[in-house]
């Protein structure tokens, strides 16, 4: 192919030359020549991320031991989040009844009821003062005191955040909550645990059953935990498939 | 107080009760009697998490070594998806000079040329039909066939998400894109490569200047790949603060 297998050089049009060169099908390596798997040795954390697949079908007679669920929580409220507000919070429902609520405004996905934990993400409604006051306030006292590049910084948001639509605020909540979703779901493979994330719910039905309105959340994402199932689950033993890195990745050199 | 530590009945509006609770200052376990920190002693995972930090302040001179970026990416790459669409890519942008402009887009913190990588994470503009076929056509060529559950899986997809809004679809997509932040973070922690996530950019320079609109992708992150300076940072020594558990997570029992 005519195009340089590593982007560098600007066109007069400003954008780097090459960006919009379509993948020749087969190249994978047409924007990423210096990749070399050989490079990379998996570590620990590839082996758990490749063990990891969404469980389709759990075993109802298994269930997560508590102190492994705690430290797949314990994964989510130490990732860092925008400005370190963590905007979401976890509800872990055990209750059967609560459950068998969920899985239905959930299309029926069993996985709810036959894991032993279900991990629901809520992201914060919205940015207000109070929220931004509280973090901040919280960390001085953590940390003893203040400064005033930090005090100032409070400030920028205060002035900022409140000032956006509530839409625009939950939407960047959400995607923070989805840090702490990666890293739990990281945490549950560390644990030999499967987790099982799931988007296919109505929101709103989850909201009104767990009464996350009244506290100024939404739930965006839940996570059956549990293990799987000896047999039925269609997905166990199937490839997992990514994007080959040259799909995925591009360098400027 | 008079509320149940722990949530499980139902009130008669149908909400949980006490989910309107009023934190009790100090009262760090109002909802969450049954987290002990005992049963919980630190996994690798999580010291990696206690680990990093968002580095203010990167020495220029030391340089990460490509296969550690490599290992920082895979993690990415392997991280899960909805759908398994993988709805972003990154840029890996190494070039002084891109780098240079890439800063000035981005209030000119310096972490974007002190350090050694600079990775783009950058979502779909938008779900169309030609993405999703690929994923789907991907997967049955890497798993050797198809089924009916996943061929009505695909026209579900076909049908609902292309004629969805963009911006609902690149939302959606820069979600998605944040696992991939968060599992990137865990592996440059483990790594002990410091990784400080930026929102604070100019989104439409920076796809401006490395040419992403013509790509159908939208930056959301910004994260420069480097080592701690051994002076100069401001956060390197102060403590991490996250809210208490007991602010963080709710039981329902």
């Amino acid at each position: 192919m005519a195009c340089p297998r590593v982007l560098g050089s600007k066109s007069e049009s400003g954008a780097l030359a090459c960006a919009k060169a379509t993948p020749v099908p087969g190249d994978f390596l047409h924007n990423r020549a210096s990749f070399n798997p050989q490079r990379t040795p998996m570590s620990e954390l590839l082996n758990k991320l490749e063990w990891r697949y969404a469980c389709k079908k759990m075993d109802p007679a298994k269930a997560v031991p508590q102190d492994k669920v705690d430290r797949i929580i314990e994964a989510a409220r130490l990732a860092p989040t925008s400005s370190g507000l963590q905007p979401f919070e976890i509800i872990v429902v055990t209750n059967s009844a609560v459950r068998e609520q969920l899985k239905t405004a959930a299309r029926g996905q069993a996985q709810i009821t036959d894991g032993s934990h279900l991990l629901v993400f809520a992201a914060w409604d919205n940015y207000t003062a109070d929220r931004i006051n509280m973090m901040f306030d919280l960390t001085n006292a953590q940390r003893g005191g203040t400064n005033e590049g930090w005090e100032n910084y409070r400030q920028m948001l205060l002035k900022n955040y409140p000032a956006r639509t509530p839409e625009v605020n939950f939407e960047h909540a959400a995607r923070q909550a989805y840090i702490g979703l990666g890293a739990s779901l990281i945490a549950a493979a560390f644990e030999e645990v499967d987790a099982t994330p799931m988007e296919g719910f109505d929101p709103k039905a989850v909201d009104e059953i767990l009464g996350l309105s009244a506290r100024g959340l939404r739930s965006v994402v839940i996570v059956p935990l549990g293990y799987r199932a000896a047999e039925g689950d269609w997905l166990a033993n199937l490839k997992k498939v990514r994007r080959p890195t040259a799909q995925f990745v591009t360098e400027v050199k």
